[in-house]
């Protein structure tokens, strides 16, 4: 299996505290050390670093600790091998463009029989489950949409197609158009919203204690979305199997796609 | 303007010291500091880092350096931007996949008119005229094939391509699909190729001297390909105005599209 984290915020924010935690449990204090990577948006523009080694070891890794890469949407991974050999090209997260904008995705979990989805015009490059369902997404979306539709109508698309992944198998899934991230609960997701008045919270996986007062301004929101809690000390909020999440400057709307998803 | 740097190798080789050369003229022995990106491709997969500030002072640009990245295609550029503000999403290479191979696209020059070309399904993200060009070139390559063809039927219809925006500016470009690397002359370009007997070489931009023969096998041939020659002391070989070079495993093939174009 694997770990996910993803953030959503108003403001240009740094993930440094939260991709610390997520980065040792890359061969550290999680078993996830055959790759990890993580996409930051800025605007339309994505960067993504990819390693198909531990996290806990690398350094790059220690030098994204360092340097404050402010973004509004993260999507980040580290990878426990399951389809797909350790490769640079099944390195989670993958990124496609689709109307003009940048596409990430990564997943965790399995997907029985993905592979006879029929694809559209994105191929996967590896040999991953993930990479197909997410080409299958794009294609299927691709397909029905000539343009970026408006915002609520993707939102219910999005969320059609990932209750079609869901019957599959395990389906936790972080997606963003570089608007909006996505999070679908296949089995375990959870997260938090940080804004005013702000606390203090303390890494589980490393000795690191913020004071987000210190950090922030009163107008922030950010939310944090992760397999498991990140911090010892704030109230994570778990997602049930079939809920998507949409983010959007920090704010969350609850899908509940069917009570007998849960 | 910009600098464009590519490496084609028959094994997995370190671009470093080519790469360090070229880092320097992104704002300190060259003026191309509105930005800088290096694709590294392994195998099928690739990784690409992109800042939108100069390559010179860049903490990032100085891990590369320090690490051993090893590929056998490789794309890097510099820029000065002249289309397009200074941010990530205009910062090149560009990538998208194609027939389930990542692609990666660098230019230099401008090209008059280039955004009257109609798009196929490939749009670009940033607003500048050479993402515009990589998404045209991608769009018609897309609808006249539906799968990857043979290297050399490829080869035509990319030199065709570029014939084309040559045509509408100066279009120094390189490409890769992962197996080829294309490069494009439309005003400067150089090359050389080395293989054994391994000589040795100095940069221009910094006082850095390698001994390839300490480096290297008997078997291995590396061609490196940049606007100005990194170094000053090997026969750096000129491409005329029209040239189309492609490079597999390191070994070069001149495409001479028509002496009008020289």
């Amino acid at each position: 299996m694997c770990e996910l984290l993803g953030m959503s915020a108003n403001v240009p924010t740094d993930i440094r505290f939260s991709f610390a935690g997520l980065a040792r449990r890359g061969g550290e204090t999680g078993p996830h050390a055959d790759g990890w990577g993580i996409t930051f948006y800025e605007g339309r523009g994505q960067r993504s670093f990819h390693e198909p080694e531990p996290s806990a070891r690398s350094e790059l890794a220690k030098l994204l600790r360092n340097a404050a890469i402010k973004s509004r949407i993260v999507i980040a991974h580290v990878r426990k091998a399951n389809r797909g050999r350790v490769s640079l090209e099944n390195t989670h997260p993958f990124t496609r463009e689709l109307w003009g904008r940048h596409w990430t995705f990564a997943h965790n979990g399995q997907l029985r029989g993905v592979k006879k989805l029929p694809l559209g015009a994105f191929a996967p490059v590896g040999t991953t489950d993930s990479e197909y369902a997410f080409c299958w997404m794009l294609g299927r979306l691709q397909a029905r949409f000539r343009r970026l539709p408006p915002a609520a109508t993707l939102d219910r698309a999005i969320a059609a197609l990932c209750a079609e992944l869901h019957g599959l198998g395990v389906f936790n899934m972080l997606l963003s158009d570089s608007r909006t991230l996505y999070a679908h609960c296949g089995k375990r997701l959870c997260y938090l919203t940080r804004k005013a008045p702000f606390g203090t919270a303390t890494l589980i996986d490393e000795d690191w204690h913020v004071d987000f007062a210190q950090e922030t301004t009163e107008q922030d929101v950010v939310t944090v979305i992760a397999t498991k809690a990140l911090t010892r000390d704030e109230n994570w909020i778990d997602l049930e199997r079939g809920d998507i999440l949409t983010l959007r400057d920090g704010a969350t709307h609850l899908i509940r796609m069917r009570a007998s998803a849960c």
